[in-house]
This record gives C-alpha cells, structure tokens and sequence, in this order.
C-alpha cells in the first residue's frame, strides 16, 4: 500500500506565563484542565526561559498572560513561549493578553512617535501566533494591527450585569472621565437601559490662557448616581478629579467601573479617598491586596475567558457570547 | 579599473488617477512641476490599463488619486499604477489619497466584518508603495495599519484659519455632531481659542424604548455662533440633524466645517436646506458643481499636500508643518 | 488531567459575491448546500460592506464570484469577503474566479506596464485567499502567479463534448482567430478527434505598409466546418472578422466557442451578424438576456465547479477531472 | 553638531559566476569595468563556496551567470553569490540570466507538476535580490513571476538586424516550428518587414490514432527563404524536422535562427545535417567550439547586456533600446 | 441546509528523491508504506522535472533527499518536488534532509561570505516546506535558520550504542579530531559513560611561523583506546592525521565515529590505511561499494527516521526518542 | 517641465537607548556628533514611550543600546525606537547592540525549547532594522539568524592587543575555561603569537557516577602564564574554578580575558577572591563602581563601534578592520 492514513485528533492545551497565575488557574478550573507544566526561569542578566515538560505536538496551544508591570518581562516571556511552542510543532497558537499592552500607543500622537501596539501585533506574529484574544482593548482599532484573527471580548457585560443588579434602580448617568470616551458611555448608557450621559470636559479660560486647566461637567449630574466609565484606570488622577467635579455638581453618588486595574502609584491612595461610593475592576490584571481598599470589588473576568476558549476549540460562535457584537 | 562611480541625483514626479484631475493640477502648480503623461484607459468589460510615457527608472514618484465614488476604480486604478511604478524600477513611491478609503471601516463594529481599512493599507504594501500620505483620516490609528511611513497631515489648520478670519470675533462653541467626535471637537477648540464644546446626544426615553431616538445637545448652544465639526459629510443627515437641534436650543447661528466632502444624495439638499450659515469643505474630494449651493465654501488642499511632498522630496519635516503634531 | 481532546470536523460553506447570483445558486444546488446569508451593501459613496449572519469559524469557505462589470467593484467585493472571512477565523478560504479578472494583463506588452494579473493574485493572497478556483485562464502562466495551489479547470471539455454531439459527423477544421491561440486551437483539435487546425494571420502588405492590414487564412478552410475558438470573447471583432474570412475562403459553416463570454458592446450586435451558425459560452461571466441572441448557447459550468469544489473539500482529485490535465 | 553629512555616491560592480565567463568578460569591456575578484570554488562535496576579494559595501551590484549544464550547480552559485553580496551589504543587487533557468516549466503542463519558474524567481529574492535582468524569456509572463523589477531584453533585434543585412533581399516567410511560436513569428516578420509566416503543425491521421504524427507546414513555403525562428533550440529535433518539411514543400533555402542555443546532445549533429544554409544563435548560453560547425554563427549578446547595465545604473530607460518595447 | 459536514482524514505520503533510494526504502519499509510513483526526469540541458502520479491533495507529505554529489542537483531536485507538493495541495511538507546541506558554511568565516546555510532554510520555505528533519546537524544553531519546526534527530545514539556492544569494556578515551568538536566529544564521553576526553591541537612553533602546522594531542591517549568522533568525514585528512598523532601518542588501538560519511576523494584511501581498527558511519548519505573497505562498518538510519516520522504524523513527541534532548 | 530634480544628502545620526549612555557619548565623541535628543520614558505601569525631538527624515540612523539588566526593558526600547525611527521614514536603520541579547539561546539545548536568540532578530527586522552591529557573539551562527546585513566585530582585537602590551613577554597558555570555548581559544592563541591552550574538562568518575564533578585541566598550565578567555563572563563559576585548577596545576600565574562583562551576582565577589591577577573586559556593557574590583581593567569598545559606523556610512570596508576577519 502507498500511504498511511489516521484520523485526526485535536487537543486544547493551556499555557501560564508567571505574571498573573491565579487568573490563568481560574480559567483552567472553568475549563475543566490543568496548566501545562514548564520551567520558566529569569536568569541572573534578566533573560528569560522557558521550556515545555510535556509534548506540545499538534496541540491547540492558548498562550495566557496578564500584562501587568514589569510590562516588558511579560510581553518577552509570552514572545518566549509563542517561539518554543511554533518549533515545537504546537498546531495552532493563541495569544491570551486580557490587557493588550502599549494599547495606548496606538496611534502617533505627535510626529515622530512609535505606534508601540501595532509593533507589539507584529512581534507576536513573527513569533508565531496564529491568533489573539482580548478583552476590551483601548480602540478597538487595534483589532487591525494583527494580520489574522482577534477574538475582542467585551468585560463591559461583566460589569454592566452587576453595576445593574446593583444599582438598577437608582436614576444613573454614566459619565465618561473625559471627551475620547464619550461614545463608550453612550454605549455603556444603552447597555444600563437607555441612560442619560455626561463628560468631563477640560477647559481653559481663552482670557486667560496660562492659567490651569479647570474640569467642567458637560450633561446634568446634579442628584443623580454617576457612573464613571473607563476601559482601564492607571494612575487614577481623571478619575479622581471626575469623582470631584461631579460630586461638586450635585451628584448624589459617585460609582467608578473599569475593565483594567492598571492602578500605578498613587492610583490606590487616590481612589480611596476620592469619595466615590464603589470602584469596580475586572481581574484581567491582577489586583494585589496592598492595592484593594474597602469600596473596591473585583470581579473574575476567566470564566468570559474560558468561555471564548471552548468556542475557538470547538469551531463555535464568540460573536454569539456577545449578542453579535464581538 | 574595477569599477565605475558616480553621483546619483533625485528626480520627484507627481503621477495621477482620472478622479480629480483639477486637484492633481493644482498641487503640480505648486509643486512647479507637470503630471506625468500617461495613457489610462478603462476597457470596455472594466479592466483598468495604465501606461507611463516617460521613464520612471529611479524616481521619487508621488501618486496622487481622490477616492470619489465610482471609489473602487479609482482604488483599482491607483493600485495598478503602483504596481508599473514597481516594475518599471521607480526609486521610491508616495501614494497620496487625501481622503483614505474605507476609513470608517476601520474595525469590526460588529462579529464577522472585514477591516477594510487595514485590507487597503496591505494591498497598496503589496503592490508596492514604500509610504502613504492623507489628510485627516477618520482615526489616526489607521497609520499603524500600514506598515512604513504615513505622512498623516491636518486639514483643520486650513479651516480653521478660514473660521478664525470669519468667525473669530463671535462666541464660538465648537459642536461634535455625535458622541464619537467629541475628542475631535476638543482639539478644534483648542486650536480656535480654547473655545467651550459641546455634542449631539442621541437618547432613547428609557420608558419608551420602542420609540424613535431624540437628539439633545449636551453642553450650551444659546446665543453661541454653534461650530459643528467633521472629518466627513457623507450623506448629511447627522449634521442636518445638529443643525436643527441647535437652532431649536438657540444657538445664534450654525457653521459647520468639515474636511472631507463625500457629499451622497441627498447630501446637497440636506446641507442647503438645514439652515446652516455656512457650510465649510476643503477639496480632498471632487465637489462637481451640481452639488455646491450658495453657502458652501470649498478650500484648496493642494498647498498643503505640495508642501509636503517639498519635504518628503528634500528629506525636511512634515511635523514641523504642524507644530509637530504630525 | 493536562490538556482536553476533541475529533475536529470540516465543515463545507459557500459564499456568494453579488455579481451572478445565478450561478452561485446553481453550484450550491449541486452541491446540495445553501449560499451563506450575509449582509451586502455598497454605500451611497461607492464602499462596499459585508457581514456574514452566521457563524463562519473553523469552516472550508468557498467565495465565488464572477468578474464582470463593474468588474473593480466586485472584486474589492471578494477581497472583502476574504478579508472578513480570515478576520472571523475561517480555517481555509479558497476564492472562485471562474473568470480570472486582469487575465490579459498578465505581461508587460510595452515598457512601464503593470502586470495586473500578478498584482491580482497578490492582493488575494495578502487578503488571506489560501488557494484559488478558475476556469481555462487567458495564459496557464498565470497560476504561477499565485503563492498556493490553483485548480485551474477546463470548460474545454464541457464545450468540446458539445460540440462532439452536435457537429461531430462534419469534417471540422479548428481555427485560432489570431497567431497567439494556435497552441489552444491545436489541444481543441485533439480532443476533438486529430482534426486540422488554421489560424487567421493579420498581415500588412510590405510594399504598402500604411495601408489597413488584412486578414488571411492559414491552413485550409474550404468545405470545412469551421470552428472558431477563444479562451474569451470580449467585443467580437476579431472573432466576427475570422468568421467573415473564413466564410470567403469558402468554409462550409462556422462555430464559434469560448469559455468566457465578456460580451462587451459591441460584441452582441457583430456576433449575431456575423455569419456563425452558432456562438457557444460557458456561463463563467452572465450573460443577461439582452445581450442574447437565436444562435447563442450557453453551456453552464455550476457542475464542473461543484465537482472540483467537492474534491478539494474531500481532498480528493481535481487532476483526475480532466484526466490528468489539470 | 548633531550630524554627519556626506554626499552619496554611487558604485557600479560586476560580478561574475563561473559558467561563462567569457560572455562576462565582454561585458565588462563593453562597460569599460573589470569584473570583481572573488573566489569560488567546488568543494569536493559538491559544495559551491564564494568569497569577494574587495569591499562591496554600498554597490550598485550586476551578477552575471550563464545557465548551462550543469544548470543547478551555476543557479546555486548566483544564489550564494546574491547572499553574500546582501549579507556584504550591497546596496542594490541585480540578477543577469541571460538565459532564464526552467523557463520552460513556466505552468503546470499537468497536474502535480511544479511551477520551477516561480519557484526560481522565489528562491532569487529571497537570497536578496531587488531586480534581475534577463534576455528572450521564453513566456513573457515569466516577468510576473518576480515581485521586483524584471528588464526583459530582446535578442530579436539583434539576430534580425543580421538577418536584413544577410537575408533582407530574399523572399522570407517566417516560419514558428510548431504552433506555440506562431505569435512569436509574427514578431519577427513584422520586424523583418512585414513578412508572410507560417507554422508546422504537427498531426496524427484521426483513422490511425496509433501512429506516428506528421509534421505539415500551415503557410506558404514553396520558393521562400524560410527563416525558422525559436527563443531556444534544445536538442534540435523539433527545427530539424521542420527544415526538412519546408524543403519537402519546396522552400528554396532554410535558415534557423534563435537567441539561445541550448544544444543539449544530438542538437550539434542534427543541425549540422538537417540541411539549413545558417544557423544563428546569440552566446547568451557558452556555444563551445566541439558543439560548433560550419554553417553556425553566434552573435555576441554583450553589447546588449552592457547598454542595459548602463542604463539601469544611470537610472535611464531600458525600454528606450527597443522603441518602447521591453 | 446551509453548509456539507465531513471527517477529515490524515494520510501520510512518502516521497524520494532520486540520491539515494536505498536508505528511502528502509524508511517506508520501516514505516509500511510504499514511496509514491513519480516520474522525475533530467533534461538534457540539466533541468529536473518531478511529476507525482498519484493525488497528493491533503496529504501529510514527507519528502527525503539525501545531499550527496551532485549535491545542487538534489536540493534543487528536492526543492522542486516541494513546490510541486504545494501547488498539488498537501497539508503539510516535512522536508527530510538526513545530511543537511552547506552546513558548514553555517556562519562568514571571514568578510563577504555568504551564510549557505541560512540560505538553504529560506529557499525550502520560500518553496512550501512547513517543516525540516535532519540529522546530526553541524552545529546546532542551524535549527534557528528556518522559521519553523526543525527535527533534530541524533544518530549518535545509534553510533554509541555499537561502540558500547563491541568496545565497551576497552578503556575508551574520546577525542575530537580538532578544536571546534571538544564540546561534542564531551557528550559522547558522557553517554558512553563518562569516559575522558582528549583533542587534536594544530600548532606551530612560534619561533618559526613560517614551518609547517603540527598536531598535538592535549589530553590522554596512552593505552586507550582513543575513539575519533566528528558530525561528518569529508576528504578525511583531518581524521587521518589524528589517528596518526594518536598512534605516535601510545595509544592502544583508534576507533573512527562519524554520522555522515561524505568521503570525497581520497578519504576512502585515506581511512583504509590510516591504522583505524574500525570506521563507523550511518547511512545518512549513500556509500557506494567502491567507497567501502573492510574495516568500515555502515550502521542504518532508516528505522529512527522512520519512527519520528511517525512521531510527526500521530502528533507524538520526537524529543522522547532521544530522553528528552531533541 | 515634467519634473524637479536635487541631489540627495546622507547624513547620519546617533540614537542612544537609555541603558548605557556613558558608551553612547564615547561614541558620540568619537564620531563627532551629538547624541539625538529624544523624550524616552517610562510609564508607571512599565510601558516605554519614545520620542525624536529632531526631525530624522532620510537619514542614516545609528541606535545603540547595551543589553543589561533589566534586559527585557532595553530590548523593547530600542525595539520602540526603531518603530518610530521606520515611521518617521527614516532612511536606513542600524541596530547596535554591542552585546546581543539571549545570545546564549541560540539552539535548542533540549526539546521544546525556543530559540530566543532568532526570536530577537525576527522582532528586529520586523520593527524595521535594516542591518544590526554587535561585538563578539556567543556563536558567530547568530549573524545568520538575522535576514540582512550584520557587522560582527571582534573585540578580541582589543583585547589582545592589551595582552601582547602587558603579557607578552611571558611563557602565556590559552586557556578555554570549558569545552566548548576551545576553538575561540585557539583564535586567541594565534593572534598572541601561536600560544599553547589548554582547557578545562569537567569529568565525574565513571566508577563513582552520583559524585560531583570534578575539573581537570587538559594540556599544560605548569609554570605558565595562563589567560583565560571568554565571550562574556556571567555569574562568574567557572572561571572562578579554572582559575582555581588552574593555580592547583602549577600555573605562575592567571589571568582572565572577556568581552562582555555581563557580571550578575556574586561575579564580582568570585572574581575578586579567585586569585586571578587580573580580570580585563570591555564595556559593551556597562560595569558600574560597586562591581568593580582593584584587579579589573575596563577597555573601551567605543573606538571600534565608531570606527564601524564609519565605514557603514562612508560605504567603506568593515572587514577591513579586522584583517578580513569580519
């Protein structure tokens, strides 16, 4: 006889870097396996290493890593294990970054700046990466910086569904911290039930052009519960500052919801004190207990993971976990 | 000897689509150069035929071609251009299309959508331009589509000195039509006097979700000179619309400015109709005259364009046209 | 447990540019599938958008379009299509042309030409096509422009077997209707049973040679049946003149048969004047009713499409559909 | 300071490969340049190992070779050639194949069969080079097999420069040898003033399908100088036949002419007996003296080479040398 | 319904080039299967020609060439069934080089080299390989040159274990033949059970640099038996002038190991006389009778190639054939 | 007239990473130029922004970074900074990374492993490096990872020429301080003046397999002067124990050669004790204060990079610096 035939076999295997493990077991318990297990050591110099214990052959590899800071040791440590994985015949590769890194560079602002995002979609496809998931990424843009499928999941669901189950019932206005995020509060507005919106705007008196910016609340504020919206909080200063203004303007609370806890330095100490009565993230980065203060709620953002995970495994729909809109 | 020397020299030459002639002659005036002569023909089943008459070998060619509808030929016909300019060993090729194609889809609004506009940016890498220039792309992310230089320059200073010259003894408020433009209306702000902001909100009364959507304008028209601005008018209604809106709020009087005259029916008789004051365009775009009305004033682009390829051409700076913000 | 197992399945979708929805329709029929609904528009401004309304991950898509006028759109159709297709992870995308658009460019004629016909295949592949479909290409050269497979299939044999039926008793001469088809005529001659070939040669006479050029027979036409072949036929006149030519030479009838009927103006007028008994096409491109005449068949090519289809998705034998020729 | 400046200047070296170096060494006497010491050599393996004796950072680079047996061993030399000078930093580098390897195999003839044209073009670029420069392609389509800068040559105008000066006052129909070059001959008759042409068509009896096939000539021959044209001649069987058809069917004198001469065993004997009155050749391909006889001339194609080498070197127009032809 | 469900298949296809069909027998011996029927042909001029003669559509093909002389001819050979491969529709190429090509010429030894080796990589993928298995690579960074999985295989297992069974109680010391294999004598030191190691050093007096090199042996050699070992034996002057120093040095009895046997001309007169006990080879790359002599002993590598093809085709792990080094 | 003619300019200008600016301003001074001012920062979560401060259009781009700790951030920033170098269209960037980083994951040592050391050059190329310049790479195969030019120069130069100055009158011994440095060793002993090597051999007694490793030293240190030589010198281990063999074996004295004085901890404090008399490298990477020690000699590197820029820009003759070697 002339040839050999089989049946095929597919296999899902899941991948860790080190940054954020107790997101990646949660997903790995939503899904019913176990991380595969590797040595990934950081040499004295600062290399980094990582090698397989188990055969990757074939397998359907889901590569998870939380960009958290130190920021370029992850994005080094996921290029790593994408490599390792494309020479060691890994079938196909996805590329887990709940938190797309340098999403903010995605554009140049001024002349002769990087566009760092679109370099980052780059490195990972000459790596080796076949596909990226991700959840809520600063523009959604950004989708077209890969050369190949992105799985775009929305956190926003997550948070809209407790924020509702929450606060429903009180007369919401959901602010956007300032004017490039007003179309994301209209979208957050829809998804609570048709809300009124506001922003922040930053103004500056023409008379008087060097004096400082002043924030002014474009919508009304005044006795109802704002919810101040954003796709990620770093150091936390618009926020606070918005938490201020509307307050100043007769809001009768303040609640803050974003998808991503970047919270830099001060951005703790600031929220804490900014008077807002709740401050909501997702665990797409990971959230240390020095960072957590009594009004802030995390919420597991693995189990929307693990869900689009079974869905690119089994040919099914991501779209549909998003009523078409992913 | 072994080999033989010589000093190479530069030539620039501005090559251009059937789209919009009259913009092309105006940018070769100010370049103080001629259009390169070629036979372009369209065959009777379509196909495209483009022939230079004079060598190409070794040139700085600068391609220039405006995507009005019919806009698939002339993205056709600017490819196949390219495509020659590569064969027949010009040196470096610029492809200039003041308004980007198929910049609103610039990312998946919904699941299982194309991002036309990376796919562009792609298909003029692959048939061989080195870099794009364009004015106001509808978001500047579009730049990291392309991989290689995007020489992204801003419409809004012409237009923006144009309102100044006109308007800038009123009180100004300068007016995103939508939730998506107010960051846009910011900069325009800014840059007219940090003028105060305002937008069009689109609401849905949540008690009635089934009725139509309602316009409110979030921040103040009374008594203001209302500056509603755009990078595109494509068939009006949004704009006219704002129009009313904030005539119906008591703005004093309604501009609107806008850089990119897409203009489909029935743009022209929305926009004379809508009581606007004035209505601004600059010429990235063809404006037949069927479709101009007393109160249209169209600006020239082609001074900006050829300064710029001046600096590409001579290795200047296209930044230092903007004050560094290109 | 370490990593969780499946059996993969492939799964077969068919989706339709709108060019000729008729033939589409006829594949699928064949083939015992339905067209995948999407949604198709071009807007006011000419760009055109798709979105498919059902889940397309994981599947073997098969995008069929037919390149006719406007021939520019309804290819940036199909790149579109390939382009969200990639984008919403189809496992494998194979674009049907049955007409390869840009065919006759598939060379410099003269200096600073393009080759469109490469810069076509190029723009598919950079789209995300994995493997193209077309039927009896101008020049079979032009597979190797594609980087992938190419089924290249043959309407020959559709034709030639009804030409067998129809005219098989007559002594048929195969005619090329100019010097660059002898080589097609000679495999048409063949395949219909080792008949004589001619071709028609465009001559000028050396002593005069401003004046008009003149046709001549090469090889024997008198008392024959004539049949005139042609990868296409796009405006009819150097067919109509072969016919006429032949005609003086005292063929007993002429044929005229061409897979591509592109029909352009005016080719429906020389054809049914011109003297052919009959004129046969394939249905690569349609052919509306208007452009019909009494003479004209039209063979349709769904079953030969629909067979290649299915042992591309069976990964059977395209080849042996044609007896090793493909 | 914060730069350097300097003025560019421009370097022109030719490089040669082993397998003809005397067609190298008259271009480089026609360019007025030595050819760059290097040394190649043949390890005992088989191995082929290439080193350049002076510094070629910089250059503007022509790397001639001839394709003769053994052909891979002289295609593996340039490539290896191209990678050095790439990796020595060359800054253009420009491919010279007189005669283009595998032209022949430019489709698919059948199924599962390479395209090695392609493939060559492929493998050019990616060693590195930007540009290749070659003479009577056997399909003009080859050209679009290189993502780059193709200068096509044409031999034609030297070999039919010699036939007017030899031939021009004789009756010349010109002859293709089979029905593939029969476009090709109309090339050349119109070159050598509108000529009649002729083809040989080669038939099997449709009533003895089994037997053997006859050459018939389609045209006139009776009392003409035919000249039987060809791009290349291989063994010589093909235009052995047709000169004794020809002179079956009268012709008063035969004579071949083609650019390259290939002559792989019998073709030396075959031509020498088959009764032509010359047989012409250009030196594209070494013609070494035991494969020469009498009636054989070779034209030097060198002078040709080296206007082309200057004029891409000069960034002037190579289509120039062949009235807008190439 | 909307779409056609199937079960893929896998089936795994041998093919050989026309080097060495003996070792490509063993393999589909070892593997049950049959080498598919090809016609591969050289033409006259020197060009190959491969035509597969049953459907490859789908396959998981496995294409073995061994790279002896005419080595060009068979990577050329190889490379072309590749593209035919890839143009035929197989899923998957695995290139199988046992010997892999130019490895030698792994880096620049001096200035304006070329890297072969790096080389060789692209042109197999630039050709369609999606994958490389050899054997014993010269040095290991050769697997960073191709973008993609590289099998690495180690015949040294092979080779040890006969030195194990027929030396292994003898008090064995190993010796790199030079320099640059100490660190390759080290492990097979290790796995023959840590024996000492030793190396040929070639020096010259530097109080007359002008003499001829002499060789030193730096460790132990005194009644060992001293086991040469090298990746490869190329003209064998090297190995040759070890066993020599080694004999002068006391030692007891020398034993040659080497993977590839390239033996070009006078190794075969070189290690027949040289006073090794034993020379031991695998059959990487053929070894034609005349090439033998009574004190070689050639060990097969057909049946641990055989098993990682397996390996390969059942998504099974390579690296475990070899305790996890590979 | 048709079109504008000039004469192009080179210049070249200097781009310096953060991490070693002290090289980046010999360098400068060398060159006599002014280091380009730029903003880089870093963001409180990790993420690195850069920004020329200079327009860089068209010009000669030079980008040093040294790659110590915290190597991942260095990596990225001259990664970012060849983004916005490529965007900002400049005209061709060199990377200068005068230690390459993951240089020592150049293959993979086991299974599954990458292969970060091409992982680097394929992220560099894909940021837009036109060619890179490093100093004595861990295994000159690196060059070949890299698609383009790489300028690999020695620092052994330096080094050496420092030896002959204060050594070379003693009895010298080159020694490698393990197996697989012995070539390397053997470089050096022949640009000292034909030296004697030696190497350290790390051995387990094969009786006693579970005991530690012991080292031996293979060839003569009696009443040598022996220098031991490296690429770089990490954590410090081994050559702390050669040094101690060395010394047991009856060394006069030792002394220790590196290029890259990586130095993580306890470098310093192994060194210092090792009993070495001194400890030489060069800065390619920076050796702050509290690592250095009363017997270390830091060379400067930044002669040899200028020179090198030099010839870069000058297109004059790297190789030429090393006698050919590079």
């Amino acid at each position: 006889m002339s040839s050999k035939s089989g049946t095929p076999k597919k296999n899902l295997m899941l991948f860790a870097g080190r940054s954020h493990l107790e997101l990646a077991e949660e997903v790995a318990k939503c899904l019913n396996v176990t991380i595969t297990p590797q040595q990934a050591r950081t040499f004295a110099n600062g290399e980094i290493f990582v090698r397989f214990e188990e055969s990757v052959r074939g397998v359907d590899a889901f590569v998870i890593q939380s960009h958290c800071p130190p920021i370029n040791e992850w994005i080094m440590e996921q290029l790593i294990m994408v490599d390792a994985l494309k020479r060691a015949s890994a079938k196909r590769i996805t590329v887990i970054m709940p938190y797309y890194p340098y999403s903010r560079q995605d554009k140049k602002h001024k002349g002769r700046e990087p566009i760092s995002a679109r370099l980052l979609a780059d490195m990972f496809k000459v790596a080796g990466a076949d596909r990226i998931m991700t959840v809520d990424l600063h523009t959604a843009q950004i989708q077209g910086f890969f050369d190949g499928p992105v799985d775009h999941l929305f956190a926003q669901t997550v948070l809209c569904e407790y924020l509702r189950d929450h606060y429903g019932d009180k007369p919401i206005t959901v602010v956007s911290p300032d004017s490039g995020r007003v179309r994301l509060a209209e979208k957050w507005a829809q998804e609570l039930g048709n809300r009124p919106i506001a922003f922040i705007h930053k103004t500056r008196d023409p008379d008087k052009p060097n004096e400082a910016m002043a924030n002014r609340v474009v919508g009304d504020a005044k006795d109802r519960l704002c919810v101040i919206i954003d796709d990620m909080i770093d150091t936390g200063g618009t926020v606070a500052g918005a938490v201020q203004v509307l307050k100043e303007e007769g809001a009768s609370d303040v609640v803050v919801a974003a998808t991503h806890g970047v919270l830099s330095d001060p951005a703790t100490e600031r929220l804490s004190r900014c008077g807002a009565r709740e401050v909501i993230f997702t665990n797409t980065l990971p959230i240390p207990d020095e960072k957590r203060f009594p009004g802030m709620t995390v919420l597991s953002i693995a189990p929307l993971i693990a869900r689009a995970i079974e869905q690119v495994f089994e040919d099914g729909s991501v779209t549909s976990l998003f009523d078409g809109n992913a």
